[in-house]
Parts: structure tokens; sequence; C-alpha cells
């Protein structure tokens, strides 16, 4: 089989077309914006794929999106019409769940606070209520946000969740559809955004969103930068209708220099790290669905284009 | 029973004092600096007594300690000879699992990295091992050891234990005493302090301790300020042996407005503030155990004066 890889490094392409031959020597990989023969192309693996950048690769079977989210694909507007495999896998759950557990900590915790007061030296303790007396939000209960909310609900925290149609989730009180969304938000102390990107999610962290919280609530991000409306969160944090932010996605990535999320004082942000995968990782497991789904015509891991997750 | 109250501060005496005697209107409680009738007293409640603070109370029965440890209790030199009763439960338990998993977290996902990247306007991630892929080390495997153990075990961290005499704990590879300190040492990228503080356990965390450990660990001291040698983490951190620390604890508290570790930017502060016993939380554990022991002479928490803890 001829695999295209496109990632927007050249450098990391090639480390890529490296990594997964090393894996499927009996496969070929081939940077994509250097393909001569474009109807030998039977897969793509690709992040951030160029719009029309598949064009002619009429043989094509798959699209194989380096995470989990496929949103970066799908805003390839010439895409070919064929499936979309997710890359998913305990360990980018585990960093996931590592990552919003860290951040509902540090936010359930006041360590934002409590940094500030150093910055000053300053002994100001914060007296804050255990775990069992704070209420966590998770908007996205796929893989990733189950999880999360289990975990959360191990450390002791009060966790709803919601999502766009039912999931029941053990020891979870969950939420689902627009009509349930106001009564999820209602009491959610510390809300965290793992949802796909779908132009029904799109914006979905605004102001009436924020105004639905408990004055003083807290902002994870962890999903896609489109999920916030920039301008919205920085009116509710002037308001203080909104205490604190901790974003891991953007519009635009790196984070432009002049953006005012950077220097916020009451925002942090993190390079897009929460659920990184790592080549050696991700590329296991690509690999592993590429033979699967060459040997079955499907995988676990299949995207629902229509539905955009 | 009359109970006599001390805390460092009188407003919080006062209320102490009042909390205590809604919750035991049939008992009696006056702030120990006051007391007219030494005679009648038959049990304190204090934090930090001062020494001699009890002299005279010849009908006293025990001396409740306002949290787990009991150091400050046993600094008192002319400490009445009767049990001493320390103030545990699920709540304080609870407080310390999320400080230890949330710090724990925080170095384990180099966010003191990336807080800096963020000070300075730079997009730069860092790629980390997931939790299955970095070891933490617990010394202390009491009551709060052996539940911080346990959870970090629970969010994928490779866990290792020690303490003075051998514990089992299911899913965590424990040692024990002197013998076994080096082995528990090696390998441990992420050392946290829970140990009581003893003769032997004083000045613990020490450059022959941080040396045993890989070359860029991180320390975390939410125990008692003396187990660490301060100079010692300095001169740690100078060389790049150990790579950042959060402590909790010091040997001055507050901590004293010219000590280093304020503005250190390797060392993160807060104000003891891991396992805070909240007042209503507190008294409420404490009436109860008072009850307890006027009934039957004992209670579950019941200190080892010889021992130390």
């Amino acid at each position: 089989m001829h695999v295209a890889v496109y990632l927007p490094s050249d450098e990391k392409t090639k480390d890529w077309c490296q990594m997964l031959g090393d894996l499927m020597p009996d496969w070929s990989f081939e940077p994509m914006k250097t393909v001569k023969d474009p109807e030998a192309i039977t897969y793509t693996v690709v992040w951030r794929p160029p719009t029309g950048g598949m064009t002619g690769f009429s043989n094509l079977k798959a699209v194989v999106s380096i995470g989990a989210g496929i949103d970066h694909v799908l805003a390839d507007e010439d895409l070919p019409d064929v499936p979309i495999i997710r890359t998913v896998g305990r360990d980018l759950t585990q960093r996931m769940k590592e990552y919003v557990a860290l951040h509902v900590l540090r936010h359930h915790r006041a360590l934002p606070a409590l940094q500030a007061s150093q910055a000053k030296g300053k002994w100001e303790p914060v007296i804050v209520p255990p775990a069992t007396g704070r209420r966590v939000g998770i908007m996205g209960l796929g893989n990733l946000g189950a999880e999360a909310a289990k975990l959360l609900a191990t450390i002791g925290f009060d966790v709803v969740g919601w999502s766009r149609s039912p999931k029941e989730i053990e020891g979870i009180r969950t939420f689902a559809g627009k009509d349930q969304f106001g009564a999820f938000l209602n009491g959610t102390e510390i809300l965290v955004c793992l949802l796909p990107l779908t132009e029904d999610t799109r914006g979905i962290l605004n102001a009436d969103t924020f105004n639905r919280l408990p004055r003083g609530a807290s902002v994870i991000n962890a999903a896609r930068g489109p999920h916030l409306v920039d301008a919205d969160l920085l009116g509710a944090l002037a308001s203080g209708q909104i205490a604190g932010a901790t974003l891991d996605v953007f519009h635009v990535e790196p984070l432009p220099a002049e953006h005012p999320f950077w220097y916020h004082p009451q925002i942090t942000v993190t390079p897009h790290v929460a659920s990184l995968i790592d080549a050696p990782t991700g590329s296991r497991i690509i690999a592993k669905n590429l033979r699967e789904f060459e040997k079955t015509g499907t995988v676990a891991d299949l995207a629902d284009g229509k539905r955009g997750y």
C-alpha cells in the first residue's frame, strides 16, 4: 500500500514517514506534498491537511487523522468522500485525564491565587471546600470525557456531564441536548470542555453559557479553540462572572504573540499539550489501524463524517 | 467537663471555644490563657501550645491536637504525661490527597515550565511521558500517605512508598526502614514527604537524600518544615540535581518575608494549606473524640507520645 503523509511541518512529515515505514516495512510512506503518482495512494495520514491536498487520490480508501478530532480534516473543503480513522488510544486518554485532573484541582484549590500571593511574598491561606463539595461539569462524554469524569469522581468531586445524546456513566449525573444544557450549567463551579468541534458546538463557550454558571466559576478548554468566543471570556473575566480560565487550544495556534490571553492574569495558557500524541505512540496506533482497516474495511475508531466526530 | 483551648491567635481561640461549646452544650470551654481554676480542667484542645501552658492542670485526662500531627504538642517541654488525641478524619485525608495529586501532576506535566513560557509569551510545548512512565515516591504511609499513594496509583503513576515499619498497600511497592531507603529513592522522580516529624525524620530531606534521586527530580513537602534542610534544597536546585520543589510547610510559619524560598523561580510556596482543618469540620471531629474518650478512656486516633506520632 502507498500512503501519503501530511503535517504542517516538513520535518515532522519526514519523521512520521520514517517511523511508519519502520513499523510497516511492506507499505510505503511519502510526503503528500511531493506525491508523484496520486492514483497509487490508498491512504493518507494527516494533521491539518491543506484544502485540495488529496484531490487526484482517486483510489483513496481512508484518511487517518493524527488525533482524536477530525475537525482539522473536515476543514479541507475538497476532502474525498472516504472514511476517516481517528487516532485514539489508552495513552491519549491517560494524558487527557491527567490534564483535566491537574487543572480542575488547580482551580479547585485556588492555586492561581496562592501563586499570586507568593509572587508578592504574602502568606495568604485560602480555605476551600473539599472536592466532595465542589461541582465539576464535563461537556462531551466521548472516550476522553467519560474517562476524565470518572477520574474526577474518584478524586471525590461532585461530577456532572453533558453530551449531545444521552449517556450513562456510573457515578456521574448526566444531561443531554440543548434542553438540559441550562440544568447542567446551573451549579457547575468548574466547567471543562472536551466536546468535538462541530457546527453545533462552535462558540458554545460564550457569554450566555458563562452567565448560567455560578458567579466566580472557572473554565477549562482542552477541546478546540473555536469552542470559545474569546471576547466573551475576556468580558466574563472583567465582570467577575468567571474567575479564571485554563486554555490549551486556540483559534490560531501557536497563539499569536499579540493575543491578550498571553498576559491576562486570570488566564493560564498551555501550548496544546493536554493530550499530545507523541510520535512513537501515535505511529504504533496508526500502523495497527491501517493494517486492521486494510484487512477488514473498518476499525473501532472510525469517525462519523456527517456527525462531525 | 471543663476544657481549656489554645491557638496562637486569641480570636481563633474564641471561635473554637464558641464552636465546641455549641456542639457540646453540657461541657464548658474557655481560653487556656485565662483559666482561673486550673484543677477543674480535664481536657485541653490545642494548636502550638506554649511551653508550660498546661502546668497546674493536675486533673488533665488528655490533650487534643488540632491536627493530625502531635509534634507541635510535644514541643511543650513541660507537657503533662497524659494521652494525646490526634484530629484526623475523612475530610483531612481528602484534602491531603487533593493537594498531593495536584502538585504531583503539576510537576509531572511540567506546568512550572509551561507557566514560565507563558510569562514570556512563548509557545513552548513540553512533551512528558504518561503517568504510567513516571515514578512517584511517598515517604510516610500512615493514613494520609496510604490514601495519597492509592489515589496516585489510580491516576496511573508508578508509585512506591517508604515508611519506618513495613506496610502493605495494594498496588504500591513498599520499602521500610533505613536499609531500604536508598532502594526507595533510586528511580523516584517525584518525592513526596508525608512523614510524621520525629527525631528520626527531622532533616530527612537533605543533600544525601536528594543525591540518591535521579537528576532533575522534584520534591514536595506537605509534612512539617523541619523535615527539610533548607540550605540543602537551595544547593540541589542550584546544581540541577533537583529541578523543582513545592513546599507547604516551613521551619517558621508564616514563612518570613526575607526567606529565599519566596522568590525562588523553582520553588512553589503554599501557606500550609495542604490539609487545613476548617473549624466547623475540625470541631465536629474533636467533639466526637472528646465524648468517646470520656466514655471509654480511649479513641481510634490516639497518638503514641513515645514514638512521636
